[in-house]
C-alpha cells in the first residue's frame, strides 16, 4: 500500500506549520509507482532524504544516486524528476524552503545567512544521516497532532533542519579537502567564463587552464565541488541558458543551437530532450500556456500542469 | 576532580548565546564541596536537571529529592539553595530563563505564551528524562564551538527544553489526574483565602470547605498539585509575605508575627531562620545593604554577596 503524508500549499494540503517550509512529507512506496513525478521545477529550495531504498534523482539532466541515509538538495528553478518519472519502492521524505518571503519569524539577519548558505550550498548529494531523521520525524509529528505547541516545535526543527544541512555541508568539504570559499570561487570562475563562451565549445583543458591547474587534477576537484564532470557542468549550464532563451527571447530553435555552438539543431534538440524530457519546442509552448494558467507563486502546480498533459510518458 | 562550566552573565563568564537562557551550565561533583551553594533568589526562572547523583534541592523551606532524570524548576524570586549550602556528589545542568526582558528573537505571542506557561507551571519537580538532556548537551556544545552557527543552534534549543517542559508537565498532570485549569483554579482560591486570611490561623480543614471535598481528599489533590503539603504551603506563603513586610514595610518582628498569626515572636523567628537560613533582622539587614550596593538587574549576584558574608554557614 503506497502512502503520501503531506502538509503544504496544494489544494486539500493541510497547510505547512512553518511559512519558510512550505511543503513537507513523507513518501512509502510499496509498489513501484508509474507516472509519478514528471519534471518539474518550482520556486523553492527542495531536500528529498531517503530513509529506505535506493532512488534515483534527475536534476537538470543529470541523475544522482541515493541510498539510505542520502539527502538530496535542489535549487529553485532547477528541473527535476525520478527516473522517467518512476517512483521505485522506498521510503523517503521530504520538504520545501521558501526563502524569497521573509516573515517575521526569521529576523532579518538570519534570513539573509539562511538563503546565501543554501543558494552557495556545495555538495548536491549530502549524507546527513540519523541526525536529520529526528527533527523530520518531530516536524510530521507536530503537523499530525496540531495543537498549541506546534508553530514552536516546527520552528524549532526548523533550525535544526538547517544546521543539520550546514553542518552536513562542512563535513563533505572536509572529507573532499575543499574549502567553501575556494570552491565558490571555483564555480564562478567557472560559471564566469562560460557565460562569456556560451558560442564556443568548451573543454575542460580550457577550464583547467583557468586555473593553472593539469586537466587531471582540474576535473578530479571540480568533480568534487559540482558533483559534476567539467563537461556535464558546461552541458548542464548551456541547457539552462537554452531555456531562459526559449522562454524570454524570441530566437528560433536553429538560432539558440547556434547561440550555444551545438553542432546542429537536431543535435541540440536531442540533448534538450533528453536533460528535460520535452523538446524545445514542446518546453517553450508548455511554459508560455503554464505562465498565462497559473499565478506565479504556484509554480509548483505547474510540475502538475505539466504532468497531467504528458500522460504516456 | 570538581567542575563548573558556566556561560552568562556573571563576571568571567562568557555571554550566553541566547537572551532568554542568560545563563547555562554543566557541574560535575566528585568531591563533596562545602559551603557552595547559600540561600539566595533570583529574577529568573531556573532549571536544574539531575543527571548523576542524588540532590536535595531547598526552595522557599520546602525540600525535595532529586534523583537522576529529575529536573527542578525555581520560579523567580524564590528562595533557593542546596541542603546546607553543601553540593553533594554528582553531575547537574542549569540554566536560568529571563522571561521579563522581551527581545527580537521571540515574538510577543510566544513572549506571553511561554512566560504565562511558565508562570502558571503546575509541577515543581519533573522527569523529562533523555529527551531533555539532548538540547542540554546541544547547547553547551555550541557554547564550546562557538561559530556563526551557535546562536541559531542556542534558538532551537531553547524552543526545545520549552517544549519538554510543557509536554513533562502534561504528562505530570495527566499522571496525576488534574486538569491544568481546574489546578491553577485550585492554587489561586487558595491563594485568595490565605490573603485574606493571613491574621489567623489557617487549617486543612478550613481550605478543604472552599472546595467541598473531605480533608483527606483535598490533601491528597492539594498535594499533587503544589507539592507540598496545605499546611506546609500556607507556612510558605506566610513566609513570603514575612519577607515582602521585612523589605517593603517598617513593621517590627514582633508586630509582623502578630500580623501573619504566628504564636509568638520567638516562633516566627526560628521558623523564619528555618527556612531562608537567615533570621529575620538579618534578612531585612542584608537586603537593604544589598539594593543599595549592587544594579538591580543584578540580583543573581545579592546570593554571591549574601553568600560570601556567611563563610561560616
Amino acid at each position: 500500500m503506497n502512502l503520501l503524508e503531506r502538509y503544504g500549499i496544494r489544494e486539500g494540503d493541510q497547510a505547512s506549520l512553518h511559512k519558510s517550509l512550505p511543503v513537507i512529507g513523507r513518501r512509502v512506496i510499496t509498489q513501484v509507482l508509474e507516472e509519478a513525478i514528471f519534471p518539474h521545477s518550482m520556486p523553492f529550495f527542495q531536500a528529498i532524504y531517503v530513509e529506505k531504498g535506493e532512488l534515483e534523482w534527475w536534476v537538470d539532466g543529470h541523475f544522482y544516486h541515493l541510498s539510505p541515509g542520502d539527502l538530496i538538495l535542489v535549487k529553485p528553478y532547477e528541473t527535476q524528476s525520478s527516473l522517467m518519472g518512476r517512483l521505485p519502492l522506498g521510503e523517503r521524505y521530504f520538504l520545501q524552503f521558501n526563502l524569497y518571503e521573509k516573515h517575521d519569524d526569521i529576523s532579518p539577519e538570519e534570513f539573509s545567512f539562511i538563503t546565501k548558505t543554501l543558494s552557495e550550498f556545495i555538495p548536491r548529494v549530502i549524507s546527513p544521516g540519523e541526525e536529520f531523521k529526528r527533527p523530520f520525524l518531530k516536524l510530521i509529528e507536530a503537523h499530525r497532532n496540531q495543537d498549541e505547541m506546534s508553530t514552536m516545535i516546527s520552528k524549532a526543527q526548523f533550525y535544526e533542519i538547517f544546521t543539520c544541512l550546514y553542518q552536513a555541508q562542512q563535513s563533505y568539504l572536509k572529507s573532499v579537502k575543499v574549502e567553501h570559499s575556494a570552491a565558490l570561487s571555483m564555480i564562478n570562475t567557472v560559471d564566469h567564463y562560460i557565460l562569456q563562451h556560451f558560442d564556443q565549445v568548451i573543454t575542460s583543458s580550457n577550464l583547467a587552464r583557468l586555473f593553472n591547474l593539469s586537466e587531471v587534477h582540474f576535473r578530479r576537484k571540480f568533480q568534487a565541488v559540482s558533483s559534476m564532470s567539467p563537461i556535464k557542468y558546461v552541458a548542464s549550464k548551456k541547457l539552462q541558458e537554452a531555456r531562459r532563451l526559449l522562454t524570454e527571447s524570441k530566437f528560433s530553435i536553429g538560432e539558440i543551437a547556434l547561440e550555444l555552438a551545438f553542432s546542429s539543431s537536431q543535435h541540440f534538440s536531442s540533448a534538450f530532450t533528453k536533460a528535460f524530457s520535452l523538446s524545445p519546442r514542446e518546453y517553450r509552448n508548455e511554459v508560455k500556456n503554464a505562465q498565462t494558467q497559473l499565478p506565479l507563486k504556484k509554480v509548483s502546480d505547474v510540475a502538475a500542469a505539466i504532468a497531467s498533459k504528458f500522460p504516456g510518458k
